[in-house]
Formats: C-alpha cells, sequence, structure tokens
C-alpha cells in the first residue's frame, strides 16, 4: 500500500488534511502503508493519472484518489478490520458530514493557513501554489485573503458548533470510538497543528480534548508527526499538554 | 402510544418539524399512534411533566419527550423494527446532523415562516405565541424579523448545500432508503407545506425530487397532512406535481 501525501520543502512536513483523513483511515484499519512525499508540481505518473490531486492510495493494481473514494474503497476491501462506517446508513450519514466540511469549514481554513503553506511549500511549488490558489479566490491575492488568526479562529469555532455540541454528549463523532467522520472533521484542525497555528480558542476545552484524544488515537499517528516550531499560541491549552512526541523542525512560518 | 403533536386553530393542522420527525419515524417503524393535537397553550399535564414542548410520546408507562430523544426511545425499545439509524455508528453520525440542523436550519426556517405560524395558531395562543417569539429574537417584533420569501430561499438554499451534495449520489440521506436523517432534514420542508409556502426555489430539482419521495414513504403520510389552502407559490414544481390526497382548508396566511 502507497499514499502519495502532500509535502512541504521539509520532505516530512506533511499537512494535506485530506492526505491525513486517508492516514487516518489506514491506521483505523490496520493497515500499514508506504507514504511517499509528493509535492505540488510532481509530475508523477501514478498520481497524476486522471487526476492531479492527492491523497492517491496504491493498493496493490489499484490506484484510487479523492479521499472519500479511497475510505469507501478500504471499507468495502477490507470488511473484517474494523468499520469506517459501521454499515451502510452509517456510511451515508458519514457523507453528509463530507460535504458539510466542503461547504462549512473548506471556504474558512485556507484563508487561515494560506500564507503558512506559502511558506513552507517547497522553493518550485511556490508559484504554483500562489497563482492556482488566487485563481480559486477570485483573482485575489493571497495576502488579502488571509483572515486575522483571532477573527478566524471565532469563525472556525462557530462553524464547528455540530462538531462541538456531538462531542457534548459522546466522546467521538463516531459514538463510542473514532469513526471516519472523526477523521473528517480532525484532519483541518491537524492541518494547523502541523503548520505550527492554534485553530481553537483558549476556552474551547471539548474539541481541544477530543483533539487529544485524537492525537492519541491509533498509537499516536497523528501525535508523531513532525510540525514546525511552535508559535506562542500552538500549545497554550488549558491543561499544558504538550505533545509527547512530536519532532519539530524549524519552519518558514 | 401516543404523540403529543403541535396544533393550528384547525386542530388537524400540524406545522411542527419536531413533530414531524417524530411521526415518520413511528412509520418508520411501523407502530401506530394516536396523534393529539396539542396548543402552545395547553396545560396537559403529560405534555407539561418536566417540560413545555412537544413532540411528546406516551410509550406505555413512559413519557418520552424532545424528538431525538423519542428516537433514539423508538429504535432502542423496538429493535427488531426497521432501524432509523443502522447500528450504532449511525446513530452517532446522525446526532451530527441533529446539531447541524440546529446551528445551521433552525436560525432560519421560523424567520421564514413565523408570519404563517402566527396566522394559523388558535386564537388563545396567539400572545403566547408572540410573546416568546419575540423573546427568541432578542425583542425584535415578528414583522422586523421576518426575512423575505425570496430572500430566504436563497439563504436556505444555500444552508442546505449538504443535504443537496448527498442526494446527488444517493436517493436518501440514509443510502438505499431513508433514515431518521431524512426525517431530520424533511421536518423542515414538510412545515413549509403544510403552512402552504414554498420553501425551495423552482430549480432545486435534486432536493424536490427527494421531498416527493419523503412524500410518498411509509404509505404517504407526510402527502396526507393536511394543508392550508396553496400560495400561488406552493405548487410551482418543474414537473407539475400536486400533493395526491392533501386535503386543504382555507387558512389564515
Amino acid at each position: 500500500m502507497i499514499l502519495y501525501d502532500l509535502a512541504g520543502a521539509d520532505e516530512d512536513l506533511r499537512f494535506s488534511p485530506y492526505c491525513w483523513r486517508t492516514r487516518l483511515a489506514l491506521a483505523h484499519k490496520g493497515l500499514g502503508c508506504d507514504t511517499r512525499p509528493w509535492r505540488f508540481t510532481d509530475e508523477d505518473d501514478v498520481v497524476r493519472s486522471g487526476q492531479g490531486l492527492v491523497p492517491v492510495v496504491v493498493d496493490g493494481d489499484e490506484v484510487v484518489h479523492d479521499s472519500w473514494r479511497i475510505a469507501c474503497h478500504l471499507e468495502d476491501r477490507y470488511p473484517d478490520r474494523p468499520s469506517l462506517f459501521g454499515g451502510e446508513r452509517g456510511r451515508a450519514h458519514a457523507l453528509f458530514v463530507n460535504h458539510w466540511y466542503e461547504h462549512t469549514i473548506r471556504p474558512l481554513l485556507p484563508r487561515m493557513l494560506v500564507l503558512a503553506v506559502l511558506g513552507l511549500v517547497h522553493e518550485r511549488d511556490r508559484d504554483y501554489f500562489r497563482d492556482s490558489r488566487e485563481r480559486r479566490f477570485g483573482g485575489r491575492v493571497l495576502e488579502d485573503v488571509a483572515i486575522p488568526l483571532e477573527e478566524g479562529r471565532r469563525m472556525l469555532g462557530q462553524a464547528l458548533a455540530p462538531v462541538r455540541e456531538v462531542l457534548r454528549s459522546q466522546a467521538w463523532l463516531g459514538g463510542g470510538g473514532p469513526s471516519y467522520v472523526d477523521h473528517i472533521a480532525f484532519g483541518g484542525l491537524q492541518q494547523g497543528r502541523v503548520l505550527g497555528v492554534e485553530l481553537l480558542t483558549d476556552d474551547d476545552a471539548v474539541l481541544r480534548d477530543w483533539r487529544e484524544r485524537m492525537l492519541d488515537a491509533y498509537g499516536g499517528v497523528a501525535r508523531g508527526a513532525r510540525v514546525v516550531a511552535r508559535s506562542s499560541t500552538l500549545h497554550g491549552s488549558r491543561d499544558g499538554n504538550a505533545p509527547r512526541s512530536g519532532r519539530e523542525t524549524g519552519g518558514a512560518v
């Protein structure tokens, strides 16, 4: 199993929220994988075949792209391993959350993180990244699109309201244990963490505690990720918990 | 099984979106019920016990209130009947949709329908309804809170984006058949229909087609609801489908 995973100038810096969904889905299934760094302008034939976005998983003869399609592939191909969805209904309901993220979190998160990403991508990716993102934002320059962090945190906190409400009555979005819905919602928070940007407000205990649980899940695969040098706000959590094993590297943020 | 169901001046006019969730959940389970009309200012001891909102279900010795708690009660007490959630994961994921509705649709729909409801509630409920709703809206008079229909349709259409996206790839929010997630999302559209207000834009084929399927589901329990006299916009659907069995009554809208 090979996972093509978006990387920065530092090839161990993996900051794509969608690739993190796939990493966690593979961990949930107990499937090992060889994660290969991929940059925006890489011309790898496998990744480019049919489309140009990661995550892409190569599972034997099959090449699967798109995080949702990969999750469905893993669930259908490995039905005897722990379920990502919990059956047909659970999968149908998870698809709602997948689309909710696209319409609610996706328009917001890149505006909070776009300058951090710009500072960390490989030099040869920088023009591509700026051009493609400015086109996506209707031709506005990235510096104008970026939302100040404090304002972004407030907006994100509101957008995450359904996640927070669910987590008031159960430990995971999947109920008694994590499901792919946890992976969907966590991927964005992990992107912030890897990039050294604290996305949650200090008083958001419910989401912070769940993030800690997600970081510990599956043997700590998310906690073990390389992260850029901490900003002063990154680990200001109430309980003083800091990543236990996060390897750090001087970042360009 | 008794369901206390919000009613208008016409006691057959049942317009609460939350009561519709429960009606459909009962139909999904194949459970008959005696639906009793209840008005905002009714002092019924059963309904008032502990709280003052419908739906309330009396199932033998048990009195259960709150639409989500009722759905869970039905699922747990009648596990051999068709499942509302499809297991633990499906229930956990449905809870997300339940909270999504509260944070996304609930702040909007009452502003589209509040004047229609005001015109249809029992005369003795009118002062209570106005006072309680104006308090809910921070002391603003209802006429100022109400959103013009066209603007409301546009806003609701955007808010329902995740529902629409899911329904592009599957017939029901529950997948191959309706689940409680369908009931959650449909309840609001059924409220509009009962009140004679078309909530969807003319070109919203995906949501309109799904609404038709929901109206037909479970032997047409939702289609059989009494609705107020049609406004000119209520049934302007592309395909000219009109309710087949909707009993109509002169309404006050």
